[in-house]
């Protein structure tokens, strides 16, 4: 690489909850057809019109949307802040590392679930595809640093790449981080810091 | 200086308010005598048993602290998780610097303010004295870089050195910036990275 910096477009994951088909049934009830709200970026990934409503020992969280199609583990990720609200304590993991993570109270319209484990604050990550990791000389997992301009200019460091041929180029920041770094419509890029 | 990094410690603000003596008088009324809770680090600044609560056009926000002793003006700091609860989009701004900023309405126990200006998001800052800052040849308003360790490390830009006589060391961030980088009861230094 000759230039130093590739620019990166950054999105803000809300809370949101993940399903299983079984957590999903209890919840909304068997069969139910669930509507796209939108798709998201990621390929084959959609955002739901579907929320349930988590309650922990604190307070209630109205309104996570479900984000689908289906995963083999259902996953809640939240921030700091909103862990804080609900009165809960999540690790910080990447997504699918749900061992000895916290759990919660799920509410939807058709029944409850008591998770022992699946809330988690999602690690921040930049989803890449093959091709260009391949151009980055970057594997998945790989960890690198990107720099993010505007009055609250910061570089986070620490961010995981996660490879995969289907992926489309785009970093992921939780809301607090997102906050902290002063993430909005007109400020959503990032700069990868190559070595 | 020989060594290139300086230890810093993190405090968190929450949000607060600090109040004039006429506003003062309207929420609480003409008299009232505040209640201490707890000194705060910065020379003559405390927390006060007392809070208020602001509504904006979207949400509420209880126990908002208010912070003593009396200001010239009343000036609210929240953060942007904060302001979108709210539904106002305050400025980044240094204390003090609130000519332009947005209003919320506040409410104490003996009455209502309709604000029109005082609420800002504060830009991240290191209270310095005189004497460390000479040290480290800064002076009042430079900016610094500070590097946070941990599980979601990152290096804070653009972080203004307030400098004066009375203030002892110490970084501010709101809740947004301390949750990013993972601020808690066990990590709260930083590194200030001078050049």
């Amino acid at each position: 690489m000759t230039n130093k910096i590739m620019k990166i477009p950054i999105e803000i994951s809300a809370r949101h909850i993940h399903l299983s088909k079984p957590h999903a049934e209890v919840l909304f009830g068997v069969g139910y057809e669930f509507k796209v709200l939108k798709e998201l970026s990621q390929h084959g990934q959609f955002a739901h019109k579907e929320t349930v409503k988590l309650v922990g020992p604190k307070g209630e969280m109205e309104n996570v949307r479900y984000l689908g199609p289906f995963r083999g583990k259902t996953q809640i990720e939240i921030s700091e802040s909103g862990a804080r609200k609900l009165g809960i304590d999540p690790p910080f993991r990447r997504s699918g590392d749900l061992e000895g993570s916290v759990g919660v109270k799920v509410v939807g319209p058709k029944g409850e679930l008591d998770l022992k484990e699946g809330v988690i604050i999602a690690l921040r990550h930049i989803h890449m595809d093959t091709e260009t990791a391949k151009k980055l000389n970057l594997k998945n997992l790989d960890k690198v640093k990107v720099d993010i301009n505007g009055v609250r200019d910061l570089i986070f460091e620490n961010v995981i790449v996660r490879v995969r041929d289907d992926f489309k180029l785009s970093m992921h920041l939780d809301t607090d981080e997102a906050n902290a770094a002063g993430i909005n419509a007109e400020n959503h890029f990032g700069e990868l810091l190559l070595s």
